[in-house]
């Protein structure tokens, strides 16, 4: 098969690789419909985590090709879609909502990368839900956003408790941002809004169900916070950035009481000042976010249309091309790329 | 009035001092039937915190003596338990029950030190709950209590989520720590685990309801709390001392998707590593108890005698001698010091 493979940092090549098979009776291979670069995967590709000869990707949606003789829930010819960590979805902390946690949690991609022609799956069952039937072509962005961003947008509102007659600030407006103001206004939030400083992401948050913008960072984004808010700070804040400047903005702009709902992947070395969170009194959540949990009700919205998160994606290429959308990603030229096998 | 000074770290003396006034409207004077020593007053007779010539003391009951003109909710002759921190007990924070920060959020301390004859209460109405009537004597530890040590203990259990069914931690086994216990016992916690090393607050901790007793700290500690949970970890974490250590310790004895309560108050220059609680996917919540919240609760639990959080004062002095009592907590030879006046 054709897959992606970083050589070294910002050397993406697209190669033949092996067919990846059952490995474990509850694995399933896929064939990808399509798959997507990730903001994370700029990490490596800019020399920030370790990479040599890796496999990428671990967002995808496709067709179940083989599934081990364990496999319950979906079948061959499926239609899927799958979160980027497996889990059993049966054990205790799968059932108490965090299948990212789950106690067979692992993250697909040390199994098998995604940007491939096929991936093969662990914990089919706990990790892969079937759509309703075969999507029309138009709903393919939307379940692949699905899979990941989308998700994780979801779970970071959720984390941040938002809900009916609450003021949203999200802090970031990449992908994950982005998805956290469409969940923000699912989940009925009164008053959205974006930081954002670049005019084709706060169009496209605005279209998400932006009611404000603030351009300012830093102590001037918090000031202009807390002016908005009444002197008091925003109930639910959104973190999809990851570094100390996020946290503390995001931390800043929440009210006492609060609740900040933080899904930037955090790298090793960032650190948060403890009398900072101590004396802020918000409540503070996140992590890889448990897509799983998410994903049927995600996956119904997507199908009723009543959704439409695919619009994230504003360059689509061919698989063979993974390298230009790598660059465009990294230039900022692109939010988030859709790759087509 | 006599009063407790802080001339330098660890000069404590009892001098004459002014008899506070009535500044502001909202303001009480209310004449203390007894004060304490709290293990925060330990930072700056250690020198961690600067203290030069500063009245001490922010906990406190007593009998109101004076009330500005404004005052409403409490009248001269009241028996009273108040926060050590002042709230007007109406505004939007308040109201969602974070009084702690309060739009007129303010330390008693810095109206009045409370290790005094007299203090002044600022936001008397928002700040002071009066008792059903005059309490008996034997009543007087577990009202003090309840105005700081208690309402922490409690405020962190509500933050760690504690409830039936639940297995908690309690890292920290001071004064709050062991109140921390006794609300997991109240609010119904199936199992409470205490970290402590020392007999006699081991033997405490057994009293407020602790079912389990860990020894062991660090890697050590949190390695027995996995085993003691079935390899889950903890649902709910009490974090009551305020260290990097400490924190590591309760978000690494905290299940995926579990809640830690943290109080201790953390100093200037610690910090938690981001990407450990990006990977823990815990709750985070805590920061100076909104005390008033609990008050009326946990006065009515100590009128009817339900619970006895004053056991936890384990050594009794005129606050004549407080130099003495400073001594014996700085020391570890007493868990926390009541002082009569």
């Amino acid at each position: 098969m054709r897959a992606v493979v970083m050589h070294s940092p910002g050397d993406v090549r697209v190669e033949d690789r092996p067919d990846p098979t059952i490995v474990d009776p509850t694995d399933a291979v896929i064939r990808l419909t399509a798959t997507c670069i990730c903001g994370s995967d700029l990490w490596p590709y800019r020399g920030v985590e370790p990479v040599d000869h890796t496999n990428m990707g671990h967002e995808y949606v496709g067709v179940v090709e083989q599934v081990g003789e364990d496999v319950r829930t979906v079948a061959v010819g499926d239609f899927v879609v799958g979160s980027f960590v497996t889990s059993d979805n049966t054990c205790e902390i799968c059932q108490a909502g965090y299948q990212s946690k789950c106690v067979h949690a692992e993250f697909v991609s040390v199994a098998s990368g995604t940007q491939a022609q096929l991936a093969r799956i662990p914990h089919a069952d706990g990790t892969l839900v079937a759509t309703p039937g075969q999507p029309d072509a138009d709903l393919i962005p939307s379940l692949l956003a699905a899979s990941d961003v989308l998700g994780t947008g979801w779970f970071a509102a959720v984390a941040a408790e938002v809900g009916p007659g609450k003021t949203v600030v999200v802090v970031g407006d990449g992908a994950v941002g982005l998805m956290g103001v469409l969940a923000a206004r699912e989940l009925g939030a009164e008053r959205i809004i974006a930081m954002s400083r670049h005019a084709d992401r706060q169009a496209l948050a605005r279209e998400f169900g932006a009611t404000d913008i603030v351009e300012e960072r830093g102590a001037a984004g918090v000031a202009r916070i807390t002016e908005l808010t009444g002197g008091l700070g925003a109930h639910s804040v959104i973190e999809a950035v990851g570094t100390e400047e996020s946290m503390l903005q995001a931390i800043r702009s929440t009210r006492g009481g609060g609740h900040v709902g933080f899904v930037g992947v955090a790298h090793e070395g960032v650190s948060l000042p403890l009398d900072e969170l101590f004396f802020a009194e918000v409540h503070l959540h996140g992590g890889p976010a448990p897509v799983r949990r998410f994903l049927p009700e995600l996956i119904r919205m997507i199908w009723e249309r009543r959704i439409d998160p695919g619009k994230v994606f504003d360059l689509t290429l061919p698989l063979e091309d993974a390298a230009e959308g790598y660059r465009a990603m990294d230039e900022r030229r692109a939010i988030k790329v859709l790759l087509t096998l």
